[in-house]
C-alpha cells in the first residue's frame, strides 16, 4: 500500500450508487474496511466504494456503467478466498461489487433434485436448506459459514465431499451471467445433458470473476444418506494408504465419501494446542486415515461395509490400528481432529502452503521427494501434510523449523514453493488444486504453464471481456 | 449434391500426402467413398483428400499447412455421428482427416484409476482393455463397436450408464489438442483437482472438431462392479415411473446404474419385428422401466439391493409387475429388448426422431404435452418414445400414420421438430441432449439459443479458429 490511491470521480460514485440505491453502497472508510482485509492477511487492497446490488438487473446495470466508463470491478462473495481473488488492487480506482445481497434460494426441486440459488447464498444456509428438505448438498468447507455459492463456483471450490460427489463444478448444471457489458446469460437448466453448442459454463466456474459475473446458479442435489460411518485409521506409510484407499474405493464406489490422508506432524500439532481433543488412537503411527461410508440403505448397511473394508486393510498388512465412532459425538470429535489441522499449525510459527494435486498413484513419491525438496530448501523445516488423497490433493504447508525467527523463515517463501512446485510438476500435477489462482498464483501460472495454454486464456479473456474491467490482474 | 464440386490444387494435395505419406492418404473415389457417407444417409458430402496421420505430430504438420493455405478441414472418427458433425461439405475442398491410425492406449493406471488413450482407439477397445484390468470404462453406446474416443469426446456422447458414471465429458481428465496452427496443448494430466486457469478442456469436448482436433486424452476408471442385476418392471404411467426412479435414487444413489423408461410402443415395435425375442412380463403395461443395481461388494449385494428397490415400488404402488434376470442369459435378453428399439422402429416406415433433455421432474408433462403436439401436427403419428429418464434424456421418436406414404410423412420432419421442441423449450430442456449440433441442428441452434449465448460461441470461434478451417458449418 506504498502508492497514493487515486479516487473515483464523485460524478461516477454517483452513478453508481443511483443504481442500489444509497443504502446499499459502502463509500465510508469502515463500512469499507471488512471487504478489503482478508482471512491470512496476504493480500489487501484499497477502495473508495463498494457496491450491494439486490437483483441480477442491477449487477447488470452496474457492469454496463463499468464497460462504459472503464471501471474496473472486483466481485466479491463471502471474502474466504485464500489467494486474493476477491481484493482491489493498490490504485483505490477498483470498484467492489458484493454479492451478499442475491441471497435468495430461488427453488428446490425434490424431483429433479436441483436447487436454484443466487450467488450470495452462504453455503451453509444452503446445505441447511438442502437437509430440511431431506437433500444432501455435498460441498463442505471450513469456511461454510461465510463463503457464499458464486465464489465457490468462481473458485471451483474442492474441500472433503469432492471425493465422491466432485468440485464445484461438477456439482453446477446452469448458470446465470452477467457480461461485462451488462448482457444476462441465461443458463439456469437443470439438464444433466445438453449438447447445444459451445460449454461455455464451465468458462466461468473457476475463472474467479474475470470473465463475467455469476448472479445464480442450478446446482446438484443428492438423497441424504440414512447411515454414515466415520473412522479413523492408523497406518505405516503413504503406501499402505494408498492400498487401503484402493482397496476402499473398489469396494465401496462413491460410498466412500471421504478419504482423508495426515501425517502424524499435524494431529501432534491438534493434539497440542487445541483444546479439549484426545488422541483417535492408542498407540503411534506415522500416518493417519479418516474414511468415511455413507449409505442410502442405513445405518447397518453402512457399518457392515466400513468393517468390511476396514477388515480387508487389516488382513492386507495396510491398517496397524483402527477405531470406528460409535456415535455422532465420536464422529465429530474425529472430525475435528481432522479439521483444525489448519488452526493448529499457527502457534508453530510461519507456515509455507502448498495447495497442490497429482495424480493419485503419484502421492507416495510426491511426499518422498518434496520432503527431500523442503529440507534442500532449509533443513529442519517442518512438513505439515494432510488432505484429500483420493483426489490426489495435498495442503502440503511447511513450518518454520523451531526457534527460528518469522520473518525470516518466511523469506524462504518463493524459493519452498519453488522447490515443491518443480517436484509437482515432474509429477504432471498442479500447484493450484482447489484454491484458485487469484492475485497470489498468477505469476507462477503464466511462468509454469505452457504458453500455448496460456495464450489460449488470454484469447479468451479478451473476447469475453476485451475492455479489461473484469476482476483485473486476477488469473490471467 | 446439386453443386459442381471444387478440387484440391494438386500441387497442395502433394503436400498434405507427403505429411502421412502415400499409404495413408485416400484419394481413389472408392477409398474415400466411405468417409462422405454416414450410417442414416441424411448428410453426404464430397472430397478428393482422405488423410488418416499417423502421429500427433502428423496431425500437427496437417494443420499447420492447412492454416497457411486457407484449407478446410474436417476431423472424423468412427463415422457413426447421427448429425453429421463428420461429413464434408459438398464443394469437394474440404479435407478429411480420420483418427483412426491414432489407436493406441498409452497406459493404464491401475492405482490412478485412469487410461491415456489416443483419439482413434474404437470404444469397445477401450471397455475391454479395461476389462481384463478389473476395471470399469462405463461408456456404453450403440455404436461402441465402431465409435472412437476422439468422436465420443468431440460430441459428448451419453448413454445409459451417464446415469450413474456422467457423459463423456465428465469421464474425461486431461486432453492432448492440435490447434488449427499447429500447435500441440498437452494437457493430459490425470488430475481429479486443477485449477490452473480457465477450463480449456470443456471447451473441446463438445465441439465436434470446430476449435481443434483432440488427439489423445486422459479417461476415468472405476472399479468393476462385482455384482450387478437388471429388472424390468411395468409401470401405469410416467408419474409412476418417475415416483419409482425417485425412491431407487434415494435408497441406491450411484449404485444405480441404469434407469431406462420406455412406453409399450417401441417395445410392442420390438416383438413384432426382432426375431427370437419375448415379452419382459406377462401382462400388458403402458410403460415400462429397465433398472440395473451394481455393487462393489458382491452380487448378493446387489441382488438384496434390487429387491428393496422392487419391494418398496410394489408397496407403494409404483410398480405393476416387475422381474429380475436370474443369470446373465436372462439379463441380456432384457437389454437387447431395450436396445433393438432404434432397429425395431425401421420396418415401421418413416421416422422423425428428437434428441431432447428436459428436468427429470418435468418428464411426465413433456410426454403428455409433446404426445398431444404431436397429434396436432399429423394425426395417427405414433410415438416411440424411450430413452434415459434419469438424466431427463428421451429419444422420442414419432413413427408415420400406419399406411402413409413414407416420403409424404416426412416432408413433416421440420414441422414435428418444431412442435416437439417448442414443448422442449417451454418446459427449459434441450433440443440437443447428447448427439451434438453437427449440420443437423445448426440453423436450430442459432434461430433458438439465447443471442448472448450464441454470439460468445462464436467469440470463442474467432479467438480459437481465426482462419475458420476447422470443419466449417458445424455447431455455430
Amino acid at each position: 500500500m506504498d502508492e497514493t490511491p487515486a479516487s473515483l470521480d464523485p460524478g461516477l460514485v454517483d452513478r453508481f450508487v443511483a443504481i442500489v440505491g444509497k443504502h446499499h453502497a459502502l463509500t465510508a472508510p469502515q463500512d469499507i474496511a471488512p471487504h478489503i482485509e482478508e482471512p491470512r492477511g496476504l493480500f489487501g487492497g484499497l477502495t473508495s466504494l463498494v457496491l450491494k446490488p439486490g437483483s441480477t438487473e442491477e449487477v447488470s446495470r452496474i457492469l454496463k456503467l463499468a464497460t462504459e466508463t472503464g471501471t474496473p470491478i472486483v466481485p466479491q462473495g463471502g471474502n474466504t478466498g485464500l489467494v486474493g481473488g476477491q481484493m482491489p488492487d493498490a490504485t483505490g480506482r477498483e470498484v467492489v461489487l458484493s454479492l451478499s445481497r442475491l441471497n435468495r434460494i430461488r427453488e428446490i426441486d425434490l424431483s429433479s433434485n436441483t436447487a436454484v440459488v443466487e450467488a450470495g447464498v452462504v453455503l451453509q444456509t444452503l446445505q441447511e436448506a438442502a437437509d430440511v428438505n431431506d437433500r444432501l448438498f455435498p460441498l463442505s468447507l471450513a469456511s461454510q459459514g461465510s463463503c457464499q455459492v458464486g465464489g465457490n463456483l468462481s473458485s471451483n471450490a474442492g474441500g472433503i465431499g469432492a471425493l465422491a460427489y466432485g468440485t464445484a463444478r461438477d456439482l453446477c448444471l446452469g448458470l446465470e451471467v452477467v457480461l461485462p457489458t451488462g448482457e444476462v446469460l441465461d443458463d439456469l437448466r437443470k439438464l444433466k445433458k445438453d449438447n447445444t453448442g459451445y460449454d461455455l459454463k464451465n468458462l466461468f466456474i473457476g475463472a474467479e470473476g474475470t470473465l463475467g459475473i455469476i448472479t445464480a446458479a442450478v446446482l446438484k442435489l443428492f438423497p441424504k444418506p440414512k447411515g454414515r460411518e466415520l473412522a479413523w485409521a492408523g497406518v505405516g506409510s503413504p503406501v499402505a494408504a494408498l492400498a487401503l484407499f484402493g482397496a476402499a474405493n473398489d469396494r465401496a464406489g462413491t460410498a466412500l465419501t471421504a478419504f482423508e490422508l495426515m501425517e502424524r506432524t499435524p494431529l501432534d500439532f491438534v493434539l497440542k494446542h487445541i483444546p479439549g481433543v484426545q488422541p483417535p488412537l492408542a498407540g503411534e503411527h506415522p500416518w493417519h486415515v479418516m474414511l468415511e461410508i455413507s449409505s442410502g440403505r442405513s445405518a447397518e448397511d453402512a457399518r457392515s461395509l466400513m468393517e468390511e473394508v476396514l477388515a480387508e486393510g487389516f488382513e492386507a498388512g495396510h491398517v496397524a490400528d483402527a477405531v470406528i465412532a460409535q456415535n455422532e459425538t465420536q464422529a465429530l470429535a474425529l472430525r475435528h481432529l481432522r479439521e483444525a489441522m489448519s488452526e493448529a499449525q499457527r502457534p508453530e510459527g510461519g507456515s509455507i502452503k502448498h495447495d497442490i494435486s497429482v495424480p493419485v498413484a503419484a502421492i507416495p513419491e510426491f511426499i518422498q521427494r518434496a520432503g527431500e525438496a523442503v529440507q534442500e530448501v532449509l533443513p529442519g523445516s517442518r512438513v505439515v501434510c494432510f488432505g484429500h488423497m483420493g483426489d490426489g490433493n495435498l495442503h502440503y504447508n511447511v513450518s518454520q523449523p523451531v526457534g527460528m525467527d518469522r520473518a525470516e523463515y518466511l523469506a524462504h517463501y518463493r524459493s519452498m514453493n519453488d522447490a515443491v512446485h518443480a517436484v509437482v510438476r515432474e509429477l504432471h500435477g498442479s500447484f493450484s488444486a482447489e484454491h484458485g489462482i487469484g492475485r497470489m498464483k498468477r505469476e507462477e501460472l503464466i511462468a509454469t504453464q505452457p504458453t500455448v495454454a496460456t495464450d489460449l486464456m488470454r484469447r479468451v479473456k479478451a473476447a469475453f471481456d476485451p475492455a479489461g474491467i473484469m476482476n483485473p490482474g486476477k488469473v490471467i
